[in-house]
C-alpha cells in the first residue's frame, strides 16, 4: 500500500485500507444476515470467483471473519464474524439507515429491525454524548491527539479554532 | 448501473451506490473536518483532478454535497455538506471508532471528539434499542419488507427463523 497524506495514520483510513470498497462491504452485509459459505456468497452477490476469493481472503487475514470448517460437513469451509467483525455492526446499520431515509422506495420498508430481547424495532445507529444524548456534526469539535497524521493534524486544528469561534 | 441480485433493493446497497468507494468516504471525512476547496482537498488527498472531480460531482448529484460561491471569493467554488450529508455522520464516526479500536496507534490518541455544549469527550456511534440501550448483532433479528430485494428477503427470513430457534 502506497502511503499518503490523509490515507493513514486515522481512524477511517486504517478502517477503509480493511473494508473501504463496495464488495467487502456487501459480504459484510451478507454475512451479518447469516451467510458462511463461499457458494452463498457468490450466489447471491453474483461476483466473481476470484473477486470473492481476494476479498473474503482480505477479511480473514484482517481479522474480521474467520474461516473454519462447516460443522455439517468438513470438508466445506464456512466465514464467520468474529468480534472484530461484530464490531463493525454500527457501519453497517448506519449505512442501511442512510439508504433507507434519503433513499427511501416507494413500496415501502426494506428491513425491519427488531430486539430479539423486546420484539420491538430498534431506534437505530446513532452518535452519542457521554451521557446518551444523540449528536450531530454540528455538536462536536475535533481535536487533534498525538497520533493523527500530521496533515490530519493541522486541517483539525483549524477546523477547531474555526468552530471555536462560534456559538456550539 | 448494471443491476444484480443483492446489489440494489436494500439501504445498505443504496448508500453504497452513493459512498461505497474509498475516495469518497475520504472526502466526505475532510468535508467533515471542514474543507470545502477543490484546491485543500486534493492537496490534502493527493488525489488526481480527475478523479477528484469525478467524485465530488457525484456527491453534489447526489445530493450529499452543495457547490456555490466562495463568499469571500464569488469565482472560486466551495462545497459543503447538505442535510443528507451531515446524516452520514454516523457513518464516518463508526468508522472512525472501529479504526481506532482494532487498529490503535502506539504512539496514542489519534482523534478526539468533543461534545462543544459540555466539553466532554463523546461516547461513539452505537446502534440503539428503542429504550436508548446500546445493542450488538447479537441482539437483533432482521425481518424482510415489502420493498427489499427478493433475493436477500429470502436471505434475511431464512437467518430469523434460525435467530428464533436459539435464546437472544
Amino acid at each position: 500500500m502506497t502511503v499518503r497524506p490523509g490515507l493513514t495514520g486515522c481512524g477511517v483510513a486504517e478502517t477503509l485500507k480493511v473494508i473501504g470498497d463496495r464488495w467487502s462491504l456487501l459480504i459484510l452485509r451478507n454475512a451479518f444476515h447469516g451467510v458462511r459459505r463461499f457458494d452463498a456468497f457468490q450466489e447471491q452477490l453474483s461476483i466473481s470467483t476470484s473477486v470473492l476469493s481476494d476479498r473474503l481472503a482480505r477479511l480473514v487475514r484482517e481479522g474480521v471473519l474467520e474461516r473454519r470448517p462447516a460443522p455439517d460437513d468438513g470438508r466445506a469451509a464456512e466465514y464467520r464474524l468474529t468480534e472484530a467483525g461484530l464490531d463493525l455492526y454500527p457501519v453497517l446499520i448506519s449505512l442501511n439507515q442512510w439508504g433507507d431515509r434519503w433513499r427511501p422506495d416507494p413500496a415501502g420498508e426494506r428491513l425491519r429491525l427488531i430486539e430479539r430481547a423486546t420484539g420491538q424495532p430498534i431506534r437505530g445507529a446513532a452518535v452519542l454524548s457521554e451521557a446518551g444524548a444523540p449528536l450531530t456534526a454540528r455538536d462536536v469539535a475535533p481535536e487533534a491527539g498525538p497520533a493523527l497524521a500530521p496533515d490530519l493534524a493541522e486541517l483539525v486544528e483549524t477546523h477547531r479554532k474555526r468552530l471555536l469561534k462560534s456559538a456550539p
